[in-house]
């Protein structure tokens, strides 16, 4: 059989990334990097207003062109490759990342009367303009429709499309007014490759629509609108220019058109993946599955799971997004998350001890050589506030423990340990409401390069840490939805597994739970979560805080003897 | 009248100094410096014994022959001053310091025998060793003498006379054995000077019995053999080795010998007074009086108030002596302190953020340009344990409320105002007991240098911080206890508030409350108030910690608000 080849196409915060990969191992072929060329790598900024982050959606446009032009030429020398052997295009980015378009489904940023309204251009997912209308949102639906709360932790976000839609409303009447609809940036990228001109056309898929839009099949689609209309009429009245229906993974999202097939040099009528979060897409391309969690561990952690949709999943308190579908068809997604894990020790390291690099690698090697509990902190990982199981922005961080002798590199040590803690919290939550979890894929610029912080999280977790094969999970990812996408027919493949079992892989190398860590650090767990529970508001919490300095040093001093 | 002239010195951790000072005024016309030559500024450490701190005697007799020399060699050249113009002599010393002497009254380490026995030199204050020793004599006291804990906030210390001699007879008794007796080194300079060769001859101050050697009247002096015999019963064979008064200062606690006369050129048979602490001399030299606080702003804080002798002052919960006539005749002298105060600082710039005094300074500068409350951050001062008013070692440091965005500054601010929130504390615990406040006197290189600190200072407070017009309190302290000592008849006082009244002074600079400022610390406080009480133990806390964190950014983004 011939050989067949998919484009994954991956729009991250900064830069979009396109990989051509071989359908039959996975392995990457052509790969290229577009960074987006305005000012602040790519982020619309306001001065006057911090919490504002918005991108030129002409930079996506762009950014689509040159990245897959770019993978294309860079495979194009390989042998065995050729530009007909592509067989689809898988596509994933960041999200919620809202923008509104006109009734031709084009962005209305392009629009020379808009495009110096920030309000017009993409509203980037860490986008907090919106925190208001988000707890607006949580009141209205608390008092009016629990139910709509239930599948994405009992909080919406101001992270979240309809917090941003109503922002604009309130903030940008004129750019409301103008929007024909207003479309995820995942589903306005396979609508672009696809030639979509009409709103009504645009596929969107379960992924988003489920996460961040509280769409569900239980209550006919999108919120009813009684409850909209509670926020404003206005928004109401948009419900009927969005959609109907939204669909999982697997089903195309459309065929590639005539001008990008010309444009990009690839056959026309070869189907576009639907699109989806680059956290799902990056979960698939880790291999997730029943049984599997898949974190991935950046600025923030992602992490990802998926049960059978036969399972009746129940609502899990505190958990984010719970999404028949989101992740691959025919399971439950499962989503969580931290809201710092990388960003912590960049805080530490760069803004507090005032270093770079040279110093992340030396605060690592010398924490590395403490023993779990020798420095006698305990930190807990809010600074950025709790996503998962909290659902708090409004927390800030704690550390606990410090002496006069207290060193930099301990702070470091047990900054990386209270993220880790965080992370155990989320795991425990999840068993205890029935998601297997039997193997932990991370992957993740941190899973690759720092040791020290795997070895904490399989002691932490009591549970190996494995690591994805690619660097590129969200572009594998991509190209596999791609490949299943296309089917076996046309050289991909008919189902998910076959084609993870295929198209992924782990590294050689993983990370074990060491049992005497694993004491230690199941003793302070038990302290993280008294502090956990009594500091973010937990009923019914039985913390002992006049004892956890005293606990602490006790931990410490059998921890120093035991190294001495 | 002839002019006359008192010297005072200082024994402190690292140095000997001395001052020749006009009784007139205070003026001071000579001063000198001896560094202590042995290695580590005159600290004989053991590598395997952190806690260890002990200073050679052959130091101390040094330290006092060339301090006051230089002192008077270089007061001679002054108009006006003559060495027969001296009329007294005063000493204060860092405590509890005990060293053991033979028969003779020499100290034990002089002897081949013992010198390089680290048990047989002095005791260095900071010694913590004892440690085992502090909390069984704290648990027996409250079981069979809990009278002996109550004018010493309830727990006896490692730091202090009993813990120190019962841990020498424990580690050496070779040593203990040949103790003939102990003597605290503010007893055992004044009797060096007077030549006392017996030590049932050491004129003991009441300064350190009583806050230090659970000595009382009330119970005939030191604690009772039978308590002692429940240490060991060669410490209560010890007791009658010892002594059975202990003074208040005023009388003398002899004449300058002739030997001493001779060795530093002044006239044989002046007074010595008795010795004391140097906080409470350098209480003394700033001024303390009824209704006035003195604290003592170094690495770490001592604070010192009197109330008269006639009223009575119960017992103070926490607060760690109150003795009668430990200060000046008369008054009870009441003594709280917190374990770290520049040290926190030092640790912050020095051991976390890597940086000196350049650091110190611009960290400072931009501290300074924060408003109260704007970091969102709350710290407890507890990275040395808690000396008042919780009287507990064990424990540490909290910090809390940081987000991505917190700096080393905002941090070092947020320190300051740890020890701040400590020292109102124990004002707040003095007036609870009746003890009046009606100034705060500060002294010491931070109350003199850090302007920022001590603006914090009057707004937590909300009380104005004034500065003592000498830098060096102990000394001046020391030579007003000589002039009182000499008596009017010899060109001193007869009174201490006269010799106060003339002899010391404030600096013009002080430090006045801000009602705005002090509105939010007000806020603040309560908070680490509810932090305090619930890590410290404090019985029947109520704290919300549930809503501390959004308490904080509440304040915080009031703040913002203002500043903006």
């Amino acid at each position: 059989m011939a050989r067949a080849f998919t484009i994954g196409i991956d729009y991250g915060t900064n830069s979009v990334r396109a990989v051509v990969v071989d359908c039959a191992d996975g392995h990457t072929v052509g790969t290229h990097v577009f960074d987006y060329p305005s000012g602040n790598q790519g982020i619309l900024l306001d001065p006057k207003q911090p919490h504002l982050a918005r991108q030129n959606p002409a930079d996506y446009i762009a950014g689509l062109r040159e990245s897959v032009r770019g993978a294309l030429a860079d495979a194009e020398p390989q042998r065995g490759f050729a530009r007909e052997q592509v067989i689809g295009i898988g596509v994933d980015t960041t999200g919620s990342t809202p923008l509104p378009i006109d009734a031709h489904a084009a962005p209305l940023a392009l629009n020379p009367r808009f495009t110096n309204t920030l309000a017009a251009h993409a509203w980037l997912w860490k986008d907090h303009t919106s925190a208001h209308e988000a707890a607006r949102i949580t009141e209205i639906a608390r008092e009016h429709h629990p139910e709509l709360l239930a599948p994405i932790g009992g909080t919406y976000s101001s992270e979240w499309w309809w917090s941003k839609i109503w922002h604009c409303l309130n903030v940008a009447p004129d750019v409301f007014d103008a929007a024909a609809s207003w479309v995820e940036l995942a589903d306005f990228i396979p609508a672009v490759l696809a030639g979509v001109t009409n709103p009504r056309d645009i596929v969107r898929c379960i992924c988003a629509a489920g996460h961040k839009a509280m769409y569900s099949d239980a209550w006919g689609g999108l919120p009813p609108k009684a409850f909209l209309a509670r926020l404003d009429p206005k928004v109401a009245d948009l419900r009927d220019r969005l959609y109907d229906k939204a669909w999982p993974s697997g089903r195309p999202a459309g065929q590639l058109s005539e001008s990008w097939a010309t444009e990009l040099g690839l056959r026309a009528g070869i189907p576009i993946a639907m699109g989806g979060f680059d956290a799902h897409y990056g979960a698939v391309g880790s291999g997730v599955t029943s049984g599997t969690l898949v974190k991935i561990i950046g600025t923030s952690t992602c992490d990802c799971a998926v049960a059978p949709a036969a399972d009746r999943i129940a609502e899990i308190p505190g958990i984010c997004g719970i999404v028949n579908g989101s992740i691959m068809p025919g399971y439950f997604g499962i989503e969580a998350g931290q809201s710092a894990v990388g960003d912590l020790l960049k805080w530490w390291v760069e803004i507090v001890c005032g270093g770079g690099e040279a110093l992340h690698a030396s605060l690592s090697s010398e924490a590395a050589s403490l023993a779990p509990g020798e420095s006698g902190l305990l930190a807990l990982d809010w600074n950025n506030g709790n996503r998962t199981i909290l659902v708090d922005t409004r927390l800030t961080g704690l550390l606990l423990g410090q002496t006069l002798h207290t060193t930099r590199a301990e702070i470091y040590r047990a900054l990386i340990e209270a993220t880790a803690y965080g992370a155990r919290a989320i795991v425990e939550r999840m068993r205890e409401y029935g998601v297997a979890i039997d193997r932990v894929v991370c992957c993740g610029g941190i899973a690759e390069k720092n040791d020290l912080f795997m070895q904490i999280y399989a002691d932490v977790l009591g549970q190996p840490m494995l690591i994805a094969g690619s660097s590129q999970t969200p572009a594998l990812g991509s190209a596999v939805a791609a490949a299943v996408t296309a089917g076996s027919a046309a050289g991909g493949y008919d189902e998910w597994t076959d084609a993870q079992a295929r198209m992924t892989s782990l590294k050689p190398k993983s990370f074990e739970p060491r049992p005497d860590a694993q004491a230690v650090y199941d003793r302070l767990y038990g302290i993280y979560r008294e502090l956990h529970d009594a500091f973010g508001g937990v009923a019914a919490t039985r913390a002992d805080l006049a004892s956890v300095m005293k606990r602490l040093l006790q931990i410490k001093e059998r921890a120093v003897e035991i190294t001495a």
